[in-house]
Order: structure tokens, then sequence, then C-alpha cells
């Protein structure tokens, strides 16, 4: 019988792992919560109306319908027993021969998980529409609200980290209220929405060059964002946020500060770092047991420099790839590979005519840049049809300012 | 000061009386529980995986941001004081000069709401996506059940009413687990999935003709659906439905059986019909209080034959610029003038080639019916963005039978 290979995940490593093993005499099982594949990074869009939930998330068993191999499972993982080699999951126990763990990460509340309540992150397709509810609604709030203090705070927008997904998700909130909707609303002007960036680190974007950062916290300058560095949160409750020695009010609060594995990484029963991922050899399977993998986000894999690499998705797919590669290699019965990061750099874009980009030695900032982020996205959007679809609606938003999907999804407007 | 008028709901009626009053003298305001007008014709398609919910919604105020004698509140309507002119809402009382009901309508269970929760219907985009939820977990439980009567119960789907909506449903059910998932599963075959449309009435599309209905029952056949007519649902559980003398055991039963208008109509203390809707007189406004108008779904208008005009949107649509025009007219001390409306036939479609269409005295079958079927419903998409998406889509899925649309929003897959 072949070999029995089981992913737990379908984010961009787990997806590697089973496309690389297309041909391989293997069969797969992909266990996921979800029965679709996220395209994380535009996840910012459908939060402020740009994108659809649908237009960057593909079902696992589209993707793999002529892969014959492919078995997929919706399931929540309960537990892994190496011993026995089985994944316990929500509808019962699955048996492997290889365990692939691509279970990724969550946001990093750093010992502060109340906080989750009032500075949700993004995440997941709910996620992504409850920040947009979120948004949404604090406007509608303020078109009937007359204390104006109140209606301040409604529409004051605090975004909690300034990495790519915090410097994006500003931006857009920027576009948001100060284009997009203006003129719809008529007892006060969105224009005067605050979007507040704050950062713990001395800079904005910190994994680019200084210069770079200087430069896209001028555009979001530009856009109406303000940024505050060198300034960790030290409390946070639902009316606003506490900075050294400093309080903001604020009625949306979004947090983007950081992530850490999932809770299925530590359920191997093996030894993880700080950040919740399970150190991994150089083949990227467990030191202590070979059968068992864990790549992209839940896993701790140092570079030559004693670095560990960054949570981000061109890690997790190469490391996909590679697990592929070393399960065909034992198939075979040769050694394992080595994994190598090769990196290709790093894109980040404010609003819609700006991106910052770190690639292949060349550092840009501007249009030229912007250009590049949209190529490299809509490249790597999986699925063909989603590809032309977030294409269309791109070059009308760009045309057009619009952000027409702008769906309240849940119907419950109360006068809180 | 100007006259305030206050439209209770954004459907076709609400808006077509607001963009009718454009260049009157008279403050608006809009009052709905949505944020967004929901293109209804089309939330079939949401429910079956082909439509985003956002391809079919639009923010109201979106649609008024030009037109600034327009204001938009979200909220729930609680009551209407006629005495004193006020509306009570969710967020205080609003006060009017003239009102306008067009809070549109619900399914109806004769009797039977307790049957709601196991057989859910398509009014707002929610029950659209709760809809697709349960479809898509529905093939995904099946993929992993080995009890075979299980899995046949797992995979039928029963819908209660075969109107223009229930056939639209099952056709494009049909579509969906016969043709655009074919292939994703190892398990079974999805094509074995059984869509049975269940209809009290002697035939399906009683608004058509005979022969058309016929024509139509005909083309849902060959989409594999499986058609009962002249039987009545007497029970109805969490696995199955009971006709006369007759049990289906089914995991999905959706309802489409007839509408009554929604309860907000009951609360302006004035005589309403069985299906509770508001008896008006020829110009729309109630024969105790012409302040008042009431207009599509929730109003019980009778035509020159003594018959209630029917739920559907072109009655809605004209009946809304019909009480924008009896507006005005008042407003320049005229006479109001009575409604009359004028019918311009029935269309509906059954799956992707074939549509009946009984239009201007033209009554056809087939590729040219579904052709007028398509113009008709890209033309009235309200926005020009939705427009051309929804036109994109629908080409790329004519060609490709692709249902791309089906993402699972809510994770909790159980072992149910």
């Amino acid at each position: 019988m072949a070999d029995r290979v089981v992913i737990l995940g379908g984010g961009f490593a787990g997806l590697a792992v089973a496309g690389g093993l297309k041909h391989a005499a293997v069969e797969i099982l992909i266990i996921d919560r979800q029965n679709h594949h996220l395209f994380q990074p535009l996840l910012y869009q459908v939060a402020t109306g740009g994108l659809s939930p649908e237009d960057i998330a593909v079902p696992i068993r589209h993707v793999f319908r002529r892969q014959k191999n492919v078995k997929v499972l919706q399931a929540e993982i309960k537990g892994v027993d190496r011993e026995a080699k089985l994944v316990q999951t929500s509808v019962g126990q699955v048996p492997y021969d290889v365990l692939v763990v691509a279970t990724g990460s969550e946001y990093n509340y750093f010992g502060n998980d109340v906080w989750k309540k009032n500075a949700p992150s993004l995440k997941a397709i709910d996620d992504a529409t409850r920040m947009r509810d979120q948004v949404l609604r604090a406007f509608e709030a303020a078109e009937f609200e007359t204390d104006s203090s109140r209606r301040k705070r409604l529409l004051t927008f605090v975004i909690v980290g300034a990495g790519p997904t915090g410097v994006e998700l500003a931006g857009a909130l920027a576009e948001l209220s100060h284009k997009a909707i203006r003129g719809e609303f008529r007892n006060f002007d969105p224009a005067s929405a605050e979007i507040i960036l704050v950062e713990a680190g001395p800079r904005i974007l910190g994994v680019f060059s200084e210069k770079l950062s200087e430069k896209a916290q001028k555009a979001l300058h530009q856009l109406g964002v303000k940024v505050i560095t060198g300034s960790a949160v030290e409390a946070l409750d639902d009316s606003g946020v506490t900075l050294k020695g400093r309080r903001i009010e604020a009625g949306s609060i979004f947090w983007a500060a950081g992530v850490r594995a999932t809770s299925v990484a530590s359920k191997l029963g093996v030894e993880t770092d700080r950040s919740g991922r399970v150190k991994v050899g150089p083949d990227l399977s467990l030191p202590e047991d070979s059968s068992v993998f864990v790549v992209g986000d839940a896993a701790c894999f140092l570079d030559a420099g004693g670095r560990a690499l960054p949570a981000v998705a061109p890690v997790a797919k190469q490391q996909g790839q590679h697990v592929a590669r070393v399960i065909k290699s034992r198939l075979e019965g040769k050694n394992s590979p080595a994994f190598k990061y090769v990196d290709k750099g790093n894109l980040a874009t404010v609003g819609r005519r700006f991106a910052v980009a770190d690639v292949l030695g060349l550092r840009l900032a501007g249009l030229l840049a912007w250009w590049i982020w949209v190529v490299v996205h809509i490249f790597y959007l999986i699925d063909f049809k989603n590809r032309i679809l977030v294409m269309t609606q791109w070059i009308w938003y760009y045309l057009t300012f619009h952000r027409g999907r702008r769906v309240i999804s849940d119907a419950k407007p109360d006068s809180t």
C-alpha cells in the first residue's frame, strides 16, 4: 500500500506539499478547519470593502480536483499521537505514515489575550467580514451621533503594529474613509476619520531599509494616516488604547502586531520556541521523529545566521515544496536534502499607487514598486478565475476609487 | 421647511420612491435594517456558489451619494405612531410628514413557523450564505460518511414551492452538484445527489402558461431535478419531509412556497389581508390616512379584475415610482393620480441555457428566453460596477460550468 501522507492545513505550505507530490506514489489527505485555501496577504482588502471574501478564497478540493492522489477533509485537529501515528480530529482518527504540520499562525497578544476581544486581528475570512462590519457600522453610527466627542471616538481607528499587514490595513482604511465613501454621508465628513498606526519599534516596516520605511511613512502621511512609533500598547479596552503616557480614545482597534504558531503545533509533544513554533532539523522534520515535518509559520527553522525565518508566504511555499522533495527522496531510498531559503525580498503597499519593494537587490518606493506588487499578487492568486476577477476589480478600483464591497452582513444595528 | 418623507425599506420599491423625488423639495430619509439594497432575484445564485454576496448588494447610501436630499439610517423599525406622525426605531424616534412603508415580505410557512428552522428560506444575504454553508457542508460530510443511507440523506435536497425562486434554486443546485463539483470528491459522485422540487399546486411555475410550465419541467428533468406536483407538505423535521402518504428522507430542505408581508406592515394599525398585506387605495395611500403610503410586497392593491398584484420586483418598482409622482402632485396642489400596473410579463430560468419567458405577448422557452433573462437581469442590477462584474462571472461560468464562490464561512465542522 502507498505511503499515507497527512497534511494538517491548506495554506501556502500545505498546498505546496500536496502539489509537489502530484506524481508520487503516495496517498495524500489534507485536513483543514476551513473548506478553502485563503490568500491571506489580501485579507485586508476584504476588511476594507475592496474585494469579496470569495475573491481570495478557493475550495481546497477544487485546487486538487485533477490530482487524484489527494483527498480533503474539513475537520478540527484535536491532537496527534506520534507513538501510534494517528491524528485525532473532530470527526475521528486518521492514521499516517508521514505527517506534515502546516497549521500556520495566529496573532500574538504577548500575554494579553483579553485584548483580543477589543482589538481583533485578521487571519480568516470571518475575521475580515467582522472587521468590515465594525468599520462600516462605525460610519453608520457616526451619521446619527449628535455628541461630538462620541462621534470623534467612533471615527478613530487605531491599528497596532506597523509591519506590512498593519501598514496595508491603515492605508486601505484611509482610502476608504477619506476617498471612497466621501459624499455618502450628510451629517459629517468621513474624511474627518482618524487612522492611527501605532508601532512599538523605532520605525514602521522594520524589515525594509530605513530609507524605504521613511518613504512609506511619508506616503501614509499623505493618505492621512497618523503614525506613532516607539510606543508600545500598555492598556486597551472598548473605548481606546493607552500608550506610554498617552491615551487615545478609539471606537475601533485592530491588532497586527506579531504572530505565534497555532496551538496545533504544541500538540506534537516536542520543544517549541517562545512563539510556539516547533524547532525542526535541516530537512524540516522533527529531530526526534523523522516521520513528522513542520513547515511554514508553525516551524522554527534557523538560517545560516542562526535567525528564525519570518512567518511569510514565500517561506511557507518553499518549505512546502522542499518537504515534497524530501518525501520523494526517501521513497527512492535517497538521503534527505537540507532546506535552504531563497529570499526574494519584501513588498508592502500603501494605498493604490504607492508601494515599497526590496526585491532582488532593488530598493524601490512609489508607483513602479506598486506595479511590481500588483503583478506579484495577481501571479500568486492560485485560481485562474479569481485572478481575472480580482484584476477586473482592481482596474475598476484604480480608475474610480470606489470600494463597493461594503455589505454589513449581520443586521444588528444597536444604539451602542 | 421642506416636507419630510420617511421611507421604510431600501428594496426596489423604496429606492424607486427616493429616486423619483430627486428634484422635489423634500427631505428624504430611508430607514432599513441593512446598509444595502439587495438584488433579491439573484440571491439563489449566492446560495449555490455562483455569485458573491457583494455582487448583488450595494450600499443604499452609495446609490444616493449624489442625491443630496436623501439621508440613510440603518435601524430596526419598532413601530409607527400615525397620530403623532412618528416612526419608532432601534436608535430613537423619527418624525415624518409623509411615510412610505416599503418593508417587503418574508416567507410564509402558513401557520407552521416551527418548520422555518429545518426548512430555511432565501430573503437576505445571511440567508444565502447560510444556505450555501449548509449545501457545501452536506457534500463535505458525505465524503467521509460510510453509512450509505445516511450519505443518501445528506445528498438529498428538497425544495418546497415551484414558483420562479424554487425552480431557479433547484436548477442551480442540480448544476452545482451534477456538474460544477464533479471530480472534486473521491469517495462518492456528487452527481448522485438528489434534487427534489415539491409543489402543492398541479404544476410548476403556475403564473406561466401550461405549455411553458411543461417545457420548464422537462428542462428541470434533463438537469436531473425530480419534480413532484400536487403534493402539499404535511410534516417536516430535521431528517426529512412528509408529503401526502409519502416520506422523503432529506438532509436539506429549503422553503420557497409563498410570501407574506413583514411584520412592520401590521404596526400601522390598519386592516391587512390574510398575507399580512395592507389594503391601499387607488393612489397607494391608506384610505384612512393619506399621509401614509404602502408599496411593493407589503401592499395589497387590487387590479381591475379584483385580484391582488403579485409580490414581484416590477410591481414594487412601478408602485415606488408612482408614489413619487403622487407626492410631487400633492406638492403642486394637484390631485393624486391612480396607480395602474403595466405587466411586462414573467421570466424564470432553469440552469444555464434554458429559461421560460412570457413577455410582451411572446411565449418563449429555451436559449433565446435565457438570453432575455440574462439581459433583463444585468440591466436591472443597479450599480454599474456590479453589472460588469456579474457579467464577467456569468460569461466565465457559462464557458466553464465552474461555481467557484464556494466558501464555507463559519468553521464548525461537526460529526453530525
